[in-house]
């Protein structure tokens, strides 16, 4: 008994479309994930394309060091570590030489079940090793969709000619990644052993690839808030390794801990874990954690704090991680969003492009930022959040919430403003403890300035103060905390624990700075007055510099600071 | 072969008899939860009263404004935003005018199962949606109880006239919470939609509602340590909105943040998440630390640090979560106390009631707190706090623990209040940084002083200083630490990650503060004498303000900056 | 077809007598755990001694105050509290007298069913309770090692003369471990009642304790970096009671947090939670976060923020915890480290002795453990932690990274050591604030200096310094999460939430401190110039001293100070 009001049904046939369209659209989303039409455009390839043309296109453009590939545009100022080819393999890593064994599929496995037996062991458990599994799964098997994806897998290899016509794929070994794939009955150790980058991933899973790699082209900010394509994780180590002081930074081993997360771009076991490529892994909000947590973006911790997190925590044990994700909450069980839930969600299809939603990007006081989240695109993205929260919420719920959160973001962005401009300005008025008598110059791949990037990794002498870190806090850490804990819905978090009342502690050492600092230049300046004319003449330097003789000799005279890093500079085997 | 020395076997007799006596609590138990004689007394309400009759009176006094309900006595300071609807449904929430349909139970279900989905998946999943599988239940069944409790349901649905003598109560469907109980064939989405408040849980949950709603009254303090009721969920939501900068905030998606937690008094799914209401995520220490957690209170975060923690985290996956508190530990296999192990138990029952042994309520510097804790009516909660350890303890272990406990928080209250003593004399003689030149006036809910409440949330200029919220530490968040921790027998918690260590920290930083601010006035003092006589007759305001012009721009003059505040102040529709 | 090429097959073949002595390794390691030959060694004991043997040669030890038992050397100024007894039962517990009966084994399980019925419930699930359930295990079963342990037990007992040859062990009760082990028929609960210490463990347990107390010898120092012996869990107590600041503290209580994880000499509980001794709990990391975890060594956090923690929380749910550690991975089918798959291994074996592999010991700023880093020692150690980790990756990849964590390390220590030289000058020109006026002698327990231990703990006045922490901070707690996260491959850990940029932060925060005082001073010294001659003559005084009568009351004269402590330190009934 449906019956209408004074609208003579409008709204209700309205209703009912909206209900038909989201219901088409999930059914769409079944048979095949979203690569979204700007990857097609940008390669200039056909969406109708043959899996190899796909395949070719995207290949060129992954390994074109002008649009992102290996060490990038500060590489004259790095060098690798040992550690470094296994971020970077297709920059830095070679075969050891000290194993010369030419060794068949079968050898790899034998000598390696002894020697780092850890991996076979993983791989044995892997669906790779399981392909005749896989090919036995019935529709009924909540698991059936692999069956599918093995096809799938087949016509790829099928399309590059590394698969008979009607050959089945065996299984996938070790020297099909780490040599190539279906090819080779046996291969040299010494010569030929690759580490698998995420272009060998790409032989086989296509889609997946493609779907990572159209974060390239949908990452695009109207007012240049970021580079085109960023942040991404299909360029995220070109995001790093272009950061200057990651570059200047003469400790490497505190580099490449930026490395070790901004490695995605290079490889796909950040999520799927070698050698068992867990899909259940990879579901699970703690495949995320690894990079998204942490002092400037605790967006796992702001999850984990929230009523989605909590039943996560309580429930999740119940849930079926085996199925995939749009068929979570219907066949899994899954009462709550996961990471994956939303982030991998576009307009009801499910894929590895994880930023068409993306608005805010975590750094709410970037420069562009909040002035575009009133632009035509991000009312479009905010509009597809309401789909994505639609799923459990009203809409009218949702949009409430993302207008809560927007309001209190743009609230954090004014308070941080206001506080950013006092550090400046003492900056301006050469007031920063320190500032005329100790502040040496940063490596040069920065130039100095009030609240610099460099200074949260780099320091020396009074370069940076500490009110530069107050100032750097406000745009990398509070405002960021205030915006993820708003976006995930952690309340402790945008209000007390970390968020607001973060950002009024900074606000207050910042302004609790100003003033003092400001009072001593004015008693100096009280002093200096009082003092014979003599001393008088050379005022301003003796007021700052008075104290120059007991710094505890970390006196920086010019160039010489620089001695030390460019050590690290010069490299000849280039 | 019991036998007695020297004593005669009176002892030994204690000993049975107290054994006796925990069993017969713990059969007691067994039957009803326990609602206090307190609540009784308050509603004036006979124990033997009938549902409709207990129902009533709770319902009365759930709803008088007088008594806690709805935005409080600071309305007039503030606006709702569109979000708050959610959280004071009471006081805000309208059905969408958008949908103007009159639908049917089974009408319901189907729109929504397209439209906004994940409800009716979680609702169909839910005791809620599978009655019958409740009545079929057979005392072998480790949840059994669930078929005495509807029992109970259906009793009170008759009682209060919702239920036919021999009917049974079918479903609980979309209808009977969002219109009414078993009540009506089909109803008006745009006029009669509600957004169930605690009152619509109490129609079925009687007994939960009343232990619940008997917060307000065992919620007593000798001292006026905290008002009548409250800390309570029962009062939570009044808490907030009375809360002098909560309502004084202009910022109102912050102070939603408050609120996100503090709506336990308007609604029941803080803890039960709807729509699957699970009893499994309600038992589950994660479903307290959505706000039990954090700067101030991390009771979770002690919890989990604790060996009581511990064992949840490495055994918690092997105990049944479904049977009753009361049966966790023989039925369920559990071997340590989650939150609601120790907080739900009173004397040997447990129910909603989770302030009936309170005697720190996270504070320890609260005025009145640490007096109080020698009070009787401490000793006799106290006392209380042994039986609940004495489950697994023996009571001379859990004695020695708890005196521990209070004596450790006594430590730091002492030592709180010397630092605060010093936050306060620098307040008084007028040497906080800024404190003659820049202080502006806080929102005019809230008054001017050292280490105020409102100064974690709000900040101008220099108000607060360092000084304040170093104070404001001590009382809001290291003390509370200190003591949670120790509370929560979590080791580094109270010695050095967070407690004591912290506690030393600042102290020393209020210390090194109170030093430098006074050399700096005593130096200030020691120019202004040997300045010329007319610098000298201004001399305090010469001192003080000396960097007046260089404050960049933050200076505030009076009404000035009431301005920005006013406009949220003005509500015409009211 | 393994062939080789110019090298004429020596790698190949290496390579296979590598992969031959891992699984030479893997098979002896199954039969028997491993007790270093360091214990055997320093006992004076053969290692084919028999059980009882062993047994009363690492008993007489254990019990020696000269080797480490009891209250230790700093014991005149310190008293237990109540609960000091449950720490250190051997020098505090007694009997509860109010509690007079004798009785059998059966009637002690009878009473505490209904008395603390929580112990007798996890007993009954406990192996202790289900003896003969072990002996009907298979050599199918994944834990029939428990059968294998059981006969060892019993062949202990034999030897110790508690358990007759053909005897079988029915079980192990109360009696047993509070009492005596299968030796009394009954017992008087006031005066034979013991609180079972490490050493009851060992009757049973000897393999497992001589393991533990093999620490002792193998904790060993090139440079006297840290005690022989330490840190290590067999003489953890020793080394918070002869820490002078815990023995110095009057605040017993606080105390007693230290002592709440430094308890494993004394009991075996700490892992072995009473009453179950659940094996899968000692497995997991959880068990081990108790106590490693915090601000100054996160061990846990940064495991659980690596790789290795991420497959542990996604997936760890479906691996056997039951198997043994030798057996995880190819039985249990664990994928990634635990806690304990890498500490209680060495040399492929597995036993309850973890510090054979430690190099840095939490700590790199520790005078001497830099340095040592390079040492032949260090190099063995390291090799065997490239061995560990070589069961999962290659020996290539763990050297490289490895050596990421040393140099890692190491930067983070010139970086501390140049901050802390200028925290100790600032301390040595007498320039800390308030130094000169409101700085108190510590306890006698301790020497005032720059940046001391004692100063994390107890204060007064201005000692210590924010400067004394923030020099304190780099060591204790900065540099030890540096190394800590880089250990165990967290990066956000070792380069920005923690770590590094924590480092600057702290050395910044130095500099600026160091910079204002200075300049405080050198302005005082100006001002002092221009005020006439006979203030000038007091010149340093009154510089110093100019605001002492502001103080707020907390000046402290000489020995006044001590009359609180010395009310600790008196101590008539010794």
């Amino acid at each position: 008994m449906v019956t209408t009001s004074a609208c003579n049904g409008v709204c209700c046939r309205l209703l009912k479309a909206l209900a038909l369209a989201l219901a088409l659209i999930a059914v769409s989303g079944v048979a095949q994930a979203d690569v979204p039409k700007e990857l097609y455009d940008a390669l200039k390839v056909d969406a109708s394309a043959s899996p190899k043309g796909l395949h070719d296109a995207l290949i060129k453009r992954y390994k074109d060091p002008a649009q992102g590939a290996g060490p990038g545009a500060l590489w004259k100022y790095w060098e690798p570590i040992e550690f470094s080819k296994y971020f970077d393999p297709a920059s830095f890593y070679k075969p050891p030489t000290t194993v010369k064994v030419v060794a068949t599929r079968e050898e790899c496995v034998g000598c390696h079940s002894s020697y780092t037996a850890g991996w076979v062991r993983m791989w044995k458990s892997s669906a790779h090793a399981n392909l005749d599994k896989i090919r036995k799964l019935t529709p009924k098997d909540p698991t059936y969709y692999k069956k599918t994806k093995l096809e799938e897998v087949e016509t790829n290899l099928r399309s590059l000619g590394k698969l008979g016509t009607s050959e089945a794929l065996k299984e996938v070994g070790c020297i099909d990644c780490h040599i190539d794939v279906n090819t080779k009955k046996a291969a040299d150790h010494s010569t030929e052993l690759r580490m698998p980058t995420a272009d060998v991933c790409a032989t086989c899973h296509l889609q997946e690839f493609a779907e990572r790699e159209s974060e390239r082209d949908t990452a695009s900010w109207p007012n240049d808030e970021y580079p085109k394509g960023r942040p991404s994780h299909a360029l995220d180590y070109k995001s790093v390794v272009e950061t200057s002081i990651w570059a200047g930074m003469a400790q490497r081993e505190i580099a490449e801990g930026c490395t070790a997360c901004h490695y995605n771009q290079n490889k796909c076991d950040g999520c799927h874990t070698r050698h068992s490529f867990s899909v259940v892994e990879a579901r699970k909000p703690e495949a995320c954690s690894l990079c998204h947590s942490g002092i400037d973006h605790p967006n796992f911790e702001a999850y984990m704090g929230s009523k989605h997190g909590t039943q996560y925590a309580t429930l999740g044990s119940t849930w079926n991680w085996n199925v995939q994700l749009k068929d979570a909450f219907t066949k899994g069980g899954q009462t709550a969003p996961t990471c994956q839930t939303c982030h991998f969600e576009y307009q009801g299809q499910y894929g590895h492009n994880l930023v068409r939603k993306v608005r805010w990007a975590n750094y709410p006081m970037l420069p562009g930022i909040a002035e575009g989240i009133k632009s035509e695109r991000s009312a479009h993205r905010l509009q597809a959040w309401v789909q994505t929260c639609s799923n459990c919420h009203s809409g009218r719920f949702a949009s409430a919430y993302l207008d809560l959160m927007d309001k209190g973001t743009l609230a954090g962005v004014v308070k941080g403003n206001e506080a950013l401009a006092v550090v400046k300005k003492l900056y301006d008025d050469k007031l920063m403890p320190g500032q005329l008598t100790n502040r040496p110059a940063p490596p040069p791949t920065d130039k100095d300035g009030p609240a610099q990037f460099f200074q949260l990794f780099w320091s020396k002498g009074n370069n940076p103060s500490m009110m530069d870190l107050y100032g750097l806090d406000l745009v990398e850490n509070v405002t960021s905390k205030l915006h993820v804990n708003l976006a995930h819905v952690n309340p402790g978090g945008w209000a007390y624990t970390q968020g607001w009342e973060q950002l009024n502690r900074n606000y207050t050492e910042i302004m609790d700075e100003d003033t003092k600092m400001r009072e001593m230049a004015a008693l100096k300046d009280r002093v200096a007055k009082l003092e014979p004319k003599r001393t008088s003449l050379l005022n301003l330097d003796s007021t700052h510099r008075a104290s120059l003789g007991g710094l505890g000799g970390v006196l920086l005279l010019g160039g010489a600071t620089l001695i030390g890093w460019r050590r690290r500079w010069k490299k000849s085997d280039r």
